[in-house]
């Protein structure tokens, strides 16, 4: 896992998962700690789909902490990497390999500079939590070089990153307890199931084209926390019920349930936002098309076939119980949101492309003949948009931060620069 | 005021105001009888840019009620009418002029009946509230060819078609007070202060164009009480709070909490709705636009310079303190909401048009040349969204029902039909 170079560089390289909540986490109690005012759950997405890469390398020859993100060098001197930073240089161990001629001592890493280098496997401002996975592969990748032995205390590390990269420290089903300490010490991620307990769940994700400029959460969950009269019932009576409910439904792959709650959680959130001031409005029409799309369906069977959910802006992250019904669901998507003209059915539909394959469609002309759904009987349901969503990821619950090999690193062994 | 024909027809017209609230009404603990959970507050429009304009007439050889609205003959067998029409004749007085020769005991209203024909100043279908002018028009004017002798229980009466229209029966700014008593008794309209109170205010509509077909309120109301999580909240703890401050407000012609509670309630109900499952969207797009529209002034300005509302449609209802805000409001709407080319000025702004002139526009070429906002400083938000409003209507607080002279009559005095 570690490898040294010729000049005494010592490197690791890891990968981390993105997560999408289902139970939300909108609100601090502490801004610079982050530490929420409820719990939440998330579901950890297959990495292979979707994933930040980090290597970071350490040299008695650097002179500061630098990173590149996506081949381009960022700063690091905001608050938020300066406390990653310092909190895992705190729990840094000794790392000696006296074959390897190497001989790192826990306090030695407070003088020791590292360079960082990180590249997401999709489009950074498309909206997909890429600060989620940011932070918790940084914090991951440091703790392995500097030979952390708390790997439990990582999460109340990566929080202080971004609250949501906590729980993209591990793989399936995730909660964040808000924790009642005022340091934040047990405000941290738990694993409430692995990846393989509910295999069958089949997730997808529309890239929802927009023009607008959204607000971002930490500004938003701000100003919400400060005007919402609202807020305070869902925080303090509403989430604690449903988090309860949320982990008995995973703990018994219950669908009905676990999508009951996620698409009500979502609109919740969603509405919280809307009762601020001045309001907040991360879904567009595109989103409430969507969302009025799976309802229909939804409703004419009687009971949840697929659920939904959406962040801080207007994609959409949509849960089937297995591959038939996602496959059903990409049918109705692809039917109310067909690519433009001349796009390119493989890069409209990446990541897990069985799916297609499962739902019958191979060509842009299996799209175009798609039916309409049979619970569409209003003619005012039936146009079309094409153009408004970007593109779809069909993905899956997947594995939390591991390491990659050396192959895989992002910064040259010689020179300590990004590749 | 009464009218007898040769076929001893007898007929009175009256025109009612439509009402936006300001405080919202949403959800009821009786359905039949129209109770609210809340109590809400309403400005009433003035009726010469926004009304509906009812003759209603009795004669012995009439066989059966019968109505028609804007021309079209509509069916009277709905609880509503019914419960309107039954609740006016029990209130019933006498009527007898030896003159004229009529005479017609309070008792005997319950076996005439009565035809009714209706007609909109505006689009009905538009979302300007046409049931509560509708409804209250109806029984304003049922009350006056009946001789009702307790005007205040005709708000009682209107509830019991509309919720809203009850507020519909004053002028100026009205509360609908919830009531305890489990018939209703004591669920009616109070006139806070009439419209020459704050006679400076300035309402400004913008009739937004929409492809969604909106659920009714009626339906969406109900969801909404079986299922938000929040809406009780906002009912027993919020709105009472609220309610005490909007009066106090209209009272003293305080614009900046006026404008402030009206934003945040509208936003709120918004809100509740979005809490709903499955999920309300009233708003589009253009709706969040204007807001954004309205919030940057606001924020730029420091203190509200305008307000807005929305029921249960995309139509924005827009509140400014005076000419000069208004006409700077308007500058502001047709920069960003252009009407199409080929459109014509003079129905694009309908209504109080010398709110134009106070803006300095005079035709098509003066709405190119409007500069950007000056608070707009991103180029993000200077997008301009041509057709996407079908036109505004500039109007002000406005007086509450009225009866019309004869020559206003829509029912033929001899055939009994309409006009």
């Amino acid at each position: 896992m570690f490898q040294v170079s010729g000049e005494g560089m010592l490197m690791v390289t890891a990968r981390a998962p993105t997560n999408i909540a289902v139970i939300k986490y909108w609100g601090k109690r502490d801004e610079s700690l982050i530490l929420p005012i409820n719990d939440s759950i998330s579901v950890t997405l297959d990495p292979d789909h979707l994933c930040t890469t980090t290597t970071v390398a350490v040299s008695p020859n650097f002179e500061s902490d630098r990173m590149w993100l996506n081949g381009k060098e960022i700063s690091l001197s905001g608050g938020r990497y300066q406390s990653c930073l310092k909190e895992i240089r705190q729990q840094a161990g000794d790392v000696i390999d006296e074959n390897k001629g190497i001989c790192i001592k826990g306090e030695d890493w407070q003088k020791l500079h590292v360079h960082i280098a990180s590249y997401n496997n999709f489009p950074t401002a498309a909206g997909l939590a890429s600060s989620a996975a940011g932070f918790a592969c940084l914090v991951y990748a440091l703790s392995k070089l500097m030979n952390v032995k708390e790997q439990y205390e990582l999460s109340a590390i990566a929080r202080q990153g971004s609250g949501s990269a906590c729980r993209s420290l591990y793989g399936g089903f995730v909660k964040w307890a808000m924790g009642n300490d005022v340091n934040g010490s047990d405000s941290i991620a738990i694993q409430l199931a692995r990846e393989t307990h509910w295999s069958d769940l089949v997730i997808l994700i529309a890239v929802v084209s927009s023009h607008q400029k959204e607000i971002s959460s930490t500004t938003g969950m701000r100003e919400s926390v400060e005007t919402s009269e609202l807020l305070l019932q869902r925080s303090q009576n509403i989430v604690p019920k449903r988090i309860k409910q949320m982990e008995e439904a995973i703990r018994n792959r219950d669908f009905t349930t676990f999508a009951k709650l996620t698409s009500a959680d979502s609109n919740q959130f969603h509405a919280v936002c809307l009762d601020t001031s001045p309001p907040i409005f991360y879904m567009n029409n595109t989103s409430h098309r969507i969302i009025n799309c799976i309802e229909r369906w939804n409703q004419s069977e009687g009971t949840p076939q697929v659920s939904y959910t959406f962040d801080a802006g207007p994609n959409a992250v949509m849960f089937a119980p297995n591959r038939k019904v996602a496959s059903l669901l990409l049918q109705r998507l692809l039917f109310y949101f067909p690519p433009l003209p001349g796009d390119d059915l493989s890069s409209f539909v990446i990541g897990d492309q069985s799916i297609l394959q499962e739902a019958g469609i191979g060509s842009m002309k299996d799209v175009q003949s798609l039916s309409p759904p049979p619970e569409t009987k209003d003619s005012k349901f039936l146009s079309k948009h094409g153009g408004s969503v970007s593109y779809f990821i069909c993905t899956r619950p997947g594995r939390g931060p591991e390491l990659r090999a050396h192959g895989d690193a992002l910064i040259h062994p010689q020179t300590g620069l990004p590749k």
